[in-house]
């Protein structure tokens, strides 16, 4: 794939300086939409207008729709008056609202002034729900049927109609107030063999929809789970106002596991590609966590500091906090990243939670248990018999063995209950992810460690 | 959701003592399958041969497929031969082939004998192809049009075979010998005024097709990246052999997500939910992990050991072992976990290393030198002011805050470079990512740590 788009990128700009523009519009129209935005994405930003004017007017406005908004704006910026009005056009009008939603100002002022009254009026209504809502990434454009329609008036209508919509498929029937009662799939219509039945005989009346308000992330769950193209969309007094397609949901998916991954690693989420971040975007995400990781991590080191003098007087002890501290670690992030992925795919509720602790729990018995056991033959072997470490006495074996339990389960305890504490609270569950699990379960490991030595070892 | 089916169950129970089945059917019939499943897979297992022999037919298979496997083969060991036969008819032949691929070997015989001659050898052909390949997760059940066809002609053969296709929307236009030459979605054919129109004047010529040995994770990219419906899949003679649909590709972009939550998390990759793993699943699939990263703490250990002199000397700097290894591990594990995430969604090649590199490089620069200065600011303050500790010199601040920016450093280069190069090897890259980085780097950090504060203090 992507070796065939640096070729292309290449030939294009020969062809654009020997202004053999009929042979680039030739190639382009060959091209996918998708698959032309990544190669303008990839050239010369002064050369972007002219390519861009070398599209038919429909090709040109589905190219826009996949560009990355940079490229968007310096086009929007060239355009006559015109041209913008017809690429408007030409938009659905929920990517219409996504590309606002990525303009400064004055472009967006631009926009809303060229869209067709009608247009306007939706871009204007979509942008008024609340980020993330099924409201904010739906399109106001679907078929709609009346409910004394019959097959054959239908199809017509849909055969009239359907060229501006995004998924003729799925054709919603709704009374003359907007209320939906039922749902007909163009299938349904097509291998209806009778062309005067009602549209009411074969309509699906149990439909599944969601509210304005309905978060996108169980939209798009709600569309992976039942395998439908679309979703419909209703009003805070059950009226139709819009669908989501299974496009976007894809798109939601994507986002919101790559949002979850980005918190999961300790950093802030990001809009942008990777390529496209620049080295201070990078920064700016990464360094707020960083910060207040090494600012808790404190705690660990005074922990240390105040057994200095049991460190001192078994000086073994020190060695194997590294272990201690990464096993109690380990632990606690494998248990909160298979919580934050369970809760974000809704397979957990929070009245689980007594549940997954005695999982949690009898799993960290036998988790600890093996790696003690592992720990006190590596210790017996390594350190003992074949370094002859005569400072790590089988008793020190012991502690080390009998913390590593106790880690474990703390780790793991920690790890399932704060991500599903969090969204109870509000919060997205995977901030509580490893970095910060980590810190907590490092300082809470040292205390076991100590304690347990100052119980067992003369200090 | 939960709730509701909550509700459900406790409902269905009480009328299944009364035996109002009647009344049974009429509430399962207005559901829809997945939520069915969802409701039987809760339910007693004993009660379930008799409620699923309560929905209709088509119902009945289509609830079939969303059912936990478990349940799936309890119903099929209960099903008689004609029943087995009823159920299988009614599936499409991917849904077929996810059923047959987790049942043990004795009901996987009894399916196939059960299965129609040509549906047996779907299956069997499906199977033949590599795990988490196009050609396993396809379907062969498309629509397909002659070249020859009108308009008026397409629609019809698709109102005649449409019943039993997984997707009517994309129809694929095939030459005799399945060479594809074309395709028309339903909504061009239903658009097109003109009923004697020839197919080949207004099918897509340009198809963006996969072979049958692409990897899933990529055709789901593919579905996305273009907002395609389906997707077809061609042999290696480049003969249509099947068609990869949205729904599908939801299901691979949600397992290939969890999937690299589970490895990130240092765990083996498993297929079932949370709530349906045993202590035993959980505790298989996480011991080895922690097992292997246990014994490579080992040499942390080790390194520490080495340098108990140096320990012993300066007090002071053990404090700070666990601040600086945690630091060295967040930093990496930022950067690997947008790296793999990047990699798994096509936004990197192997080829952007030296890119990604210089970019990493940089931000560890910026990162380094803010957390150093703060650290610095800290230690003055806190350690020195407040806590009136002598043995932290401004000289052991130095040795400190020098290391944090080191360690920064090679934690980001490991983190940014290890996935790419796994990938590149053709391993996981995700196998790379924050328990395993972290190790490493806690080695790494320690040998920059005792270097620096061997050069500096008076050890």
């Amino acid at each position: 794939m992507a070796e065939h788009t640096v070729t292309m990128e290449t030939t294009l700009e020969l062809l654009l300086e020997e202004k053999k523009y009929a042979t680039i519009r030739d190639i382009l129209i060959t091209m996918n939409p998708a698959d032309i935005a990544g190669v303008f994405d990839g050239m010369e930003e002064s050369s972007l207008p002219l390519l861009f004017r070398l599209l038919p007017k429909e090709l040109a406005a589905e190219t826009f729709v996949e560009m990355e908004s940079d490229a968007q704006e310096l086009l929007i910026r060239g355009f006559s008056d015109v041209e913008l009005n017809e690429v408007l056009n030409e938009l659905y009008v929920d990517d219409a609202v996504d590309i606002v939603e990525e303009m400064p100002a004055n472009v967006v002022r631009r926009i809303l002034r060229q869209a067709d009254p009608q247009m306007r009026k939706e871009i204007n209504e979509i942008l008024r729900y609340p980020e993330n809502s099924a409201g904010s990434i739906m399109t106001t454009e679907y078929v709609s049927l009346r409910p004394d329609m019959t097959v054959g008036e239908a199809i017509l209508r849909i055969r009239r109609t359907g060229v501006d919509k995004e998924t003729i498929y799925t054709c919603y029937v709704l009374e003359k107030d907007r209320t939906l009662i039922g749902l007909v799939t163009v299938k349904d219509l097509l291998l209806e063999q009778d062309d005067d039945a009602k549209v009411t005989e074969i309509m699906e009346q149990n439909v599944i929809s969601v509210n304005t308000h309905t978060d996108q992330e169980e939209v798009a769950q709600m569309l992976s789970k039942y395998n439908f193209l679309a979703l419909p969309v209703l009003d805070t007094e059950n009226r139709m106002v819009g669908i989501i397609t299974f496009d976007d949901a894809m798109d939601v998916m994507e986002d919101e596991a790559t949002e979850d991954m980005e918190l999961m690693g300790g950093m802030l989420p990001s809009d942008k590609t990777y390529l496209r971040s620049t080295v201070w975007d990078l920064f700016l995400h990464r360094i707020p966590w960083l910060l207040l990781l090494m600012v808790s991590a404190t705690f660990t080191g005074m922990i240390i500091t105040n057994f200095e003098g049991a460190l001192a007087a078994q000086v073994a002890l020190t060695a194997f906090i590294p272990m201690l501290m990464d096993t109690g670690g380990n632990s606690g992030s494998q248990s909160s990243v298979t919580i934050i992925r369970a809760l974000s795919l809704g397979e957990l509720e929070f009245h689980d939670l007594p549940r997954v602790i005695w999982k949690e729990l009898r799993t960290a018995m036998f988790c600890g248990t093996v790696l003690a056991i592992a720990c006190f033959g590596k210790i017996m072997l390594v350190d003992r018999l074949l370094m002859h470490n005569e400072e790590v006495t089988v008793l020190v074996a012991l502690v080390v063995c009998l913390t590593m339990v106790l880690t474990v389960m703390v780790a793991k305890l920690i790890g399932c209950s704060l991500p599903m504490i969090a969204k109870k609270l509000g919060f997205d569950p995977a901030v509580m992810a490893s970095p910060f699990i980590t810190t907590m379960v490092d300082a809470l490991s040292l205390l076991v460690y100590f304690g347990i030595a100052n119980a067992l070892l003369p200090i």
